[in-house]
This record gives C-alpha cells, structure tokens and sequence, in this order.
C-alpha cells in the first residue's frame, strides 16, 4: 500500500504533479506512523451525496484504531452536527464521535454564542440557508428569521410594494439554500444595507457533491448574489479560513507538522490546510478535475500530497 | 433656467462635484441647444417605478418639439419593448415612438437574430429573467426554455436526484427574475458548463428602483449567482456595454459630440456614454446616492454634467 505516484495517476493530474512538485513514491503506512492528527473533509472524500466512497469506512477505522486524532471539518450547513453525526453512522462510520465533526452549521452558532447580543435575544439573525443552521441556531436559543419560514414568500412587484425587515436582525447569515428566492435576497440585502447588519457566510465553495450524479450549484452562487447587491464583504466561517478550527487546534495542542488535511477542494480544503500551517493531501474523488487546477493556479495553491482517493491509504 | 450649480447642490454632491471639475454654470437652454440627440435612462431618471418624477414628460416633450433625436436606452428586461411602450404612454410620455425605445429584452432577442443556428431553430436559449425578454424572443421565433415556465421547479434533494437538460440549448440568458429559484441556477451551471452553452447577460445594476419606495436587488444580484457557479464571464449586451445602440449611432451619423446621455448610475449610465465616447448628465434622482459615487470613485467614471432631476433641463 502506497501514496499513488505520478506514472499511476489519472494522466490529466499527471502534469499538475510534476509542475507542483507534489510529495510522491511515500509509503503509506510511513506516511500514517507520521502524522497525529487527520482531518477530512467530507463530502467529495468520504462520499458523494449518500453514496460512501469505497475504501473510506476502514480507513477512518483504521487510523481511530491506531489512536490517532480525527476531525471531520465540512463546509456543509444543510445538516446540523446532530444529524451530519447520524449519517457518519448510517453510512458506516460507526466509530466516530458527534465530537469529531466540525460543520459550517455548528460554527455559526459557536460565533453568535460569543456575542452578548445574540446570547441575550436582543438581536436576531436573518438567515438564508437550510434547516441545519436553524437547528443549531435553536440550540444554543438564539433568535433568528428567515430559511424555511420564507421558503414560499412571493415578491410581486406592484407600485406601492415595500418589504419591511425585523429592526432587531443585527446579522445576516448565507448558506446554501435550496429554496433561495429574491425575497430571501432583498431581505438580506436591506438588513446588510439599510440595518448595517453583519453579513456572515458558511462557505463560498462553486459547486458541490449533494448527489452523486452530477455537480450541484454550491453555496458561492447564493453567497455571491448577497455579495453583489450589498457590495459588502462576508465574514467567512467556513474553509479556507481557520475559524471553526481554532479552538480545536489549541486543545489538540500538536505539532502543526504532524497535522495533515485530506480534501478534494484546492480553494477551500488545500487553502484551510495553508491558513492552519498543516500538510495536505488532495483527493481527486470529488467536485476538482483538471480544469478546476487549472482554472486555480493562479492562486498558487498547491497540496502537499495527491491520492485518487482515501483509499489509498489502505 | 440652469444646469444646478455646486452652491445649489444637495451638500453631498458638492464635493464630488468639485473633485471631478464638473462642468457648472451652464444655461439650460443654451446646454439644449448644443446638442442633437438626447439619450435618456429611463428608471431613476423619468421614473421610479411608476410615479414619474417631477417634469420628465415636460422635458422629453420640449425635446421632441424641438426635433431633437430622444433615445430611451434602459437595462430593463422585464418589459418587451411594445409593453414599456405603452408604460410611457400611460405615465403621460404620449409624443414618444416605439422606435425610440431600446430595452435589454429587444437588445437580447436582437443578438439572437444575427445568429443562424437560433434564427433556424436548432439551438434554444435558456431564460432567466422575466416575459419582457420571453415576449422579445416569441416576436422573433426564437426557441427558449425556462423563465416563467419553471418558476415553481423544487429541488428536493434525493441520492438518486439529477436535473437534465435539453442537449439543443446553446444559450443561457440571465437578467432579473423575481422568481429566480434553485433549479434554475442549477439547469443554467449545467447548460454552461456541461453543454458549454453561451453566457448572456441584459446587465449588472447591483439595485433597481423596482417601486419608489425602497431600493430593490437588481439583475446584478442574479448574475452574480451564475457567474460564480459557472467560473465564466458573460457576454453583457446592456450598458455600459454599447451593443444596443451601435445600429442608432451609425444610423444617426451626428457627432459624438453632439450626443448627450443622462442617467442616474456611474457604473452603467454614464461608464456607457464613456463607452460610446458621447456626453453625459448624471441625475441624482435615481439609485446613486453619494455613497455609491465614494464606492465607485476608484473606477474613475466621472460625468460631464450633474442635475438634481430631469427637471433642471426646464
């Protein structure tokens, strides 16, 4: 069992792995024995939509048998922990702990919660975004708006029409969000414009895994309509930046050199690797071809280590 | 009469105006009189949604009667050209001819005409917008999907989910659509990138004056959505873009600089005189106000003239 090297690799990562001089030839087991701590990025790494990708359950078996420390940090706010917690185990991954995932939804309220006027009620958060968000929102008794409440909301342009937004909303989240619709967005946009609300996001990734059976539009094509009419920039939560790990790194309290990310994205999962000052493994099983690398490279952004997929730490 | 001076000016503007070295001082009629064709933004400059602001149809009938050339050039995509027609005739405008209007719907459904394999019905287009532009399209036998017929199109995602497109489709256009939804940023994403249609746009006001009595989301909101999902830049056939008026221009054949276009926004009004190298009036009775002009200071978009209203031209 080994890292895959360049000559097995599918022939149009080849050149990208000779251009950024990606780690090879390393012996999987060594490359194991070196690190303390894994963190993965879910979807596009440990399945696609429903569907596990093969190999994933005994390899995240293995390394909690080896005792190492594993983190699920995903940019998926559709779910919250709980539930995200529960699909581990209806997939198989009947080993890990509700602990060991950190989700965009959890992290969003981790953030208000250390904020006085959020904790007290005083203020309230519009959100667009799925039921995940809500549900831990609800949790930790926060007072929000919006999401599934505002699915079916028309907006019918007629002469004297005008929306009128809650006074007390001091903060707008956006997230992917299936039932988004231009209520949601003039609501948002006048909270950020006309209230100064925050302007918070999960995530801003283009596409995504939510079925296997084709890209799905990603919480960046609704975060960047926000964007667009508020012409503010959003507080990211989510990868690249390090926020939802902050906390987790100092308690871990590990050698950042022994840390390694495992994700499919060179502009969330790589970069948020970079931003932790970690190693980082690329996985082509997820939304990344060719192109995306090329479409990147500008950006420099270039991983430590390359597999097909998880499975060949096995 | 006069064109409004800095000292008259709403304070705010005061200072751009002298920071930009804005023409001032100037007789209106002699301003009248030294130009040939008049070309108006319609939104913010002769209305708000539809209360016409104060003097507008004065002006545009002194124009007319004396014979100068009037253009309405306007990023508004939701009206065909026979519908704003006849809203210009309803709020008064009662002088004005078809032909003076040049709307994004009649600007869209014209680029489409210059091309064979939509003109003989072998590739369609695929609208996100409203029925100005499917109205457009119909008058010229264009083939289109989408627009008001999948406004009530879910996405329930299910393992097995997958949405398919017609493999005909050649075009996605994008414009303000007030029940923009999930399925057809998706059904767009997938038409560009799998099927590698075209990737219109009418244009990208960040906000419309939809009604008078708030600023509402623009197209820009909407395009933003697609553009980031798609990793594409689109073709923009509204301003500041001069595709709708190159025909009028040849046609007119006067000089550049006997041409005048008035408009409320930088970004696009008067960023599209620059574009078509005439003259320009911003008015401040429309979406810009001096903020908008400190966010677009750094483009360097500075009009000739400034008025209050259209009503400084009486």
């Amino acid at each position: 069992m080994s890292l895959i090297r360049p000559e097995k690799a599918q022939s149009e990562y080849e050149i990208f792995m000779k251009e950024w001089k990606i780690e090879t030839s390393v012996d999987a087991n060594d490359f194991v024995d070196n690190f303390q701590a894994f963190f993965f990025d879910c979807d596009g790494v440990l399945w696609r939509g429903n569907e596990v990708i093969q190999g994933a359950v005994e390899v995240i078996n293995k390394l909690i048998k080896a005792n190492k420390q594993i983190f699920f940090i995903t940019n998926n706010s559709t779910k919250s922990r709980v539930t995200l917690f529960e699909k581990f185990h209806k997939l198989g991954f009947g080993l890990i702990k509700k602990e060991n995932i950190i989700c965009t939804s959890y992290a969003i309220a981790k953030y208000f919660m250390e904020k006085e006027e959020y904790k007290s009620g005083k203020k309230k958060i519009y959100v667009i975004g799925e039921k995940g968000i809500c549900e831990e929102l609800d949790c930790c008794n926060l007072l929000w708006l919006g999401s599934y409440n505002d699915n079916e909301k028309k907006v019918v342009i007629k002469d004297d029409l005008e929306i009128t937004v809650d006074k007390n909303i001091g903060a707008v989240v956006v997230a992917i969000d299936f039932n988004i619709n231009y209520y949601k967005i003039q609501y948002a946009h006048l909270c950020i414009n006309e209230l100064d609300a925050e302007f918070i996001i999960s995530n801003k990734d283009a596409t995504a895994n939510f079925t296997s059976k084709q890209k799905w539009a990603g919480t960046g094509s609704i975060v960047a309509s926000i964007e667009a009419v508020s012409l503010k920039k959003p507080t990211l939560l989510g990868k690249p930046n390090f926020f939802m790990i902050e906390n987790v790194l100092k308690d871990l309290n590990i050698d950042p050199a022994k840390i390694v990310m495992v994700g499919d994205r060179l502009d969330t999962d790589i970069s948020f690797a970079k931003n932790c000052n970690i190693k980082s493994v690329l996985v082509s099983s997820g939304v990344t071809d060719a192109n995306i690398y090329l479409n990147h490279n500008h950006l420099n952004i270039h991983p430590d280590y390359f597999m097909k997929s998880i499975a060949d730490f096995l």
